[in-house]
Order: structure tokens, then sequence, then C-alpha cells
């Protein structure tokens, strides 16, 4: 297995012949009734039999989507919500992903200066045995914020190459009121999130973080909703993996998620949450397979996979 | 107690005297001998062991200084890199704190959007009696990062409200390179952090989220070294509590910082890091307490009290 990120993403979207990832921000209120009803509790308030039921959720759904998808996403808020148990949960569902030979991306957004990011790096990216815990993985990739500049990004860059892995820095987000912190203009005409994607480019197109797919282990994120900045972005930093939210259930189309993508395919990871996990509450699949919510899943990934090949 | 994190703010600032709060950023290879030494244990590459001394040491530490200040500030990116074991300490950490009587910032500068957002507010913020942890606290205030906008800091200050607690949402950082990001300036000579200070104050000012003592349960966090800011800030968001890192170990003088308190001293909480909790290490405290680790904390309190009110 390629010991830079970048490369091991190229392989692995090239294998399963799709830009798009799973990910899981499981909510309990909303797994199937067979996977609640499988438990001996009464609801969400027992923490322990909450996370058992999710860490089973998560666990089938990503047995079913690994041999189509090349990467999950995993959103730690929905861990962390249920404390200590939740992040044990979290890492347990890492060494799970990397059993099924998935990329695996922390979605835990972190951002600090100086000694605080460098411990989150060794929290989020360096692998545990150094703590001691050495059947412990920590994700492939993770997601930060840059709002702290150049001194918030290196130090996960850097943790980050020391260990084969990535970081995605967010640039441009895809939710409605974005816009006012992100498309601050100055005089020039540049706009705030053009101005960290800048600052992002700078540390990701330094020799040393660029693998021999041509691609740094430094990555963006963009949201698929903002068609209007892609093609600039794509073309600008073209050594640049991009992460790309807002397909599916937060109303980016095909097309406008497949810009980011290079003509052979690679470039940008594709990511549908809710619209993957939870296709079993829609009536389309419902009628189709009826309880069967693997099934509806299953299907739900080979509808998004056939979206994003027609659009691409 | 009052059930408005502004107005214990205001209660706990007057009684302790000082706007001086201590925070734990715990590095194991940095604490006494004396805890080090008490464990039956080789070094931080066992994380359980590593954990319980961090522990004794962070608890010890709240002791001393629990009769002096109105609140510690604990950084979660300490207890993260100990994965669930260290996120367990951190939770343990505020019952602890909340026995002695302060008042607990959650430094967790967590950042998202919609759903994740509130998943994250849920973890951080609500008690977790919800998850059937029953004898866990969440603290009473966290810090977060206003990069995506008001998408992004209202689902976290409208759970504090509900639960009768705070939020600090990242204005300007004290780091160096903060200015390429934060100092961003659009055609008006408006910088991206007024902006966010603007969104920010907007969603402060709501007068549901005014406690009796005319302060806002949403603050700000603008670093101590950043001083041309300060008097601007401070006179425009008359309603929000300051969270101020920088001095000590950073380099904010007293005089720098107190700027952000009002004539009653109220208003802000200046934050001391490693120059209170690793005072044992200065030569002045040595010399003067030996091997007395906590003598020494003690003191560089009582002094840090005493530079901050000379200044006022």
């Amino acid at each position: 297995m390629a010991n830079h990120f970048a490369d091991r993403l190229c392989t692995a979207v090239k294998s399963k012949k799709t830009s798009l990832v799973v990910g899981l921000d499981p909510v309990y209120s909303r797994l199937p009734e067979a996977i609640k009803n499988h438990r001996d509790m009464n609801d969400e308030f027992d923490a322990a039999a909450a996370v058992d039921a999710i860490f089973d959720f998560c666990t089938q759904t990503m047995r079913i989507v690994a041999p189509m998808v090349p990467a999950v996403k995993i959103n730690i808020a929905f861990f962390e919500k249920y404390l200590w148990e939740g992040v044990e949960t979290y890492y347990s569902l890492i060494s799970e992903a990397d059993n099924l030979g998935l990329e695996i991306i922390g979605d835990i957004k972190r951002c600090d200066i100086g000694h605080t990011a460098a411990a989150y790096a060794a929290a989020h990216l360096q692998n545990p045995e150094l703590v001691g815990l050495e059947d412990t993985l920590a994700p492939d990739a993770i997601t930060i914020n840059g709002y702290t500049g150049t001194d918030g990004i290196e130090p996960f860059a850097d943790m980050a190459a020391q260990q084969g892995k990535g970081v995605f820095v967010l640039v441009r987000s895809s939710n409605p009121s974005a816009a006012a912190v992100q498309d601050f203009t100055d005089a020039d005409g540049q706009t705030m999130y053009e101005r960290i994607a800048e600052i992002v480019g700078q540390i990701a197109n330094e020799a040393e973080r660029i693998g021999s797919s041509g691609y740094s282990n430094v990555g963006m994120i963009v949201g698929g909703t903002t068609t209007e900045v892609t093609a600039a972005l794509r073309q600008k930093y073209d050594k640049v993996w991009f992460l790309v939210p807002g397909y599916g259930s937060q109303g980016a189309s095909a097309a406008d998620c497949v810009r980011f993508c290079k003509p052979d395919g690679t470039g940008a990871l594709i990511n549908a949450s809710r619209s993957i996990i939870y296709a079993y509450e829609k009536p389309k699949y419902k009628e189709q397979f009826g309880d069967d919510w693997k099934r509806c899943i299953e299907q739900a990934v080979i509808d998004a996979k056939i979206d994003l090949a027609k659009a691409m």
C-alpha cells in the first residue's frame, strides 16, 4: 500500500471507478428498526447501547459500500455526542474500515494554533501505538479549519506527511450563511475563501508533500453547492485533492460536483452522507426493497455512482 | 447559582476580584517529578497511566487555584491525544472543577454547520444525563470557530441558552500567521475579524441571550497580543464577554489584556496557561520554593493577579 495518502486515493478512485465517498453521520433515532429492535434497550438514553447500535449500523453499512467506493468519511460529532464511549466507537469503526480496505477520512474540523494544533494532530493522525494502544488506528486523513492561518495548518500537514496521511482544509463550505464570511472580498476582488485557498495551496505545493501521483497530501474542502468557484480552484490548484460536500441531501447536483474531477476521474472526493445511509427512509427504495435496509443503501450507492458517472 | 452563564461569570469575577483564568494544557512530559514518580509507570506510552497522572496534576492544580480565580479553561486537545481515555478524563475534570465552584470553559474550538453543529453542541454543552451518564457534566461554556457564519454559531448559541451556558466564538487569534486571514480587509476598510465580530455581535445582542447582568451568553475570543483592535471591539460590543488568550507565555502584557475589562473589572476573562501550570519550571519560583510545585503554581497565580490588578 502506497505510503502517501494522495497516491492511495488515486489507486482507490481508479479501482472503484468513482469519486463517491460515503459519509457516516449516524443518528440513533434514524437507524433501521431491525438494528434498534435487535437491542434490548429502550432508547438512546442508554449511551452504551446506543453506540453499540450505531457501531453495528456503521459496520454493516461499510461492508455494503466497501466494494463500491474508495473511502468513507466518519463525522466525529455524531460519536462525541456519546462522550468517551462514542469516541471509542469512532476508533473502532476506523479499524473496521481499514480491514475493509477503505480509505478513511475523519471529519473532525479541528482548529487551533501552535502546541494545541500539534496535540490535535497527534490525537487524530498519529497511529495510537504511541500511547500504548497498539490495535488502534488513526484515520488516513482528517478535515481541519484554516481560520488561524499557516500556524494552524502546518502542524497537521507535517504530522500527516510523517504518517503517510492527509489533511483537508475547509476553504468554502456549502451552507447558506457561509457567504457572509467566506465571500468577504478585498479591494482587489479576492475573496476570503480564495485567500485561504492561496495559503493552503502554498503549503500543499511544497515539493516534499507531493506524491508520485502528482497530488499533495494537503487538500481543500469546497462545497458542491458553490458551482461558480469550482472551475477556477480546480485549475489553479492542480496538485490538490478536493473534498466536496453537498451532493445529495444538501442539494448539489452531480454536474456541480464532478467539475472538481480531472478528466481521469481523480482529484476530487464527492461526499454523500444522509442520502445514502438513510436510503431506506426514501419511498423510492422502500417500495422496491421493503424492510431490506441494506439493499436500499446498496442501491443508493449504485444510483449515485451512475449519476456521477453520467455527469462526467 | 444563576442560570445564566454571563451572570455567573460576573459574580465569580467580582468575588475572586480578578479576570484571571487558569488554562489547563497538560503535557505529560512536563508534569512535576513528584507526580510522574508517584506512578508505577515508565513513560507516556501507557495511555491509562499517563491520563491518571494528568488527572492528578490537573485536580491538584485546580484545588490550588479555585479559591483565587473565577474559572478554568480546559483544552481538550491535550486529552484527545489519549483518545477515549483522555476524553473520559476531560469530563472527570469538569466534575472536579464544578465541585470546586469554578466556572469551566471547554476549549474545543469546534466548527461545523447544521445538524453536525447541533451534534457537537449536544456533545459539549448539554449535560450528559441525556445519554444516561447521570454523574457527568458538560462545561459551563465552550469555544467555537465561526468561519461557517451564522449557521455554524446559532446551534451552539441556542443550546447554550437552553442549558444556561455560554459560547465564545474565535474572532482574532493571537498567533503570528493569523493576520494573513483575520486582517484580510475589504474595500471599505473592514477586516475579516471585524466582520466575524459583527456576525457574533448580532447573535450575542439578541434580547433573549442577555442576562440580568447585561451581558450575553455569547462571547468573543480576541488575543491579548492584538492591542490595536481591543478598544474598538470593547466599545462596540458592550454586552459581550471577551476571552483573551495570550497573557503570559504568548507575550501579551497585563496592560494589553486589561483593556478588555470594563471599569468594574467584568467583561473579560484573561487566560494564562503554561505560565501558571508550569511555574515550577521557572528559576524564579524554583529558587524560592524548591520542589514544592504546588507552592510555585500558587505564587504564579498571586503574581499574575497582582500584575493584572496593577494594570487596571
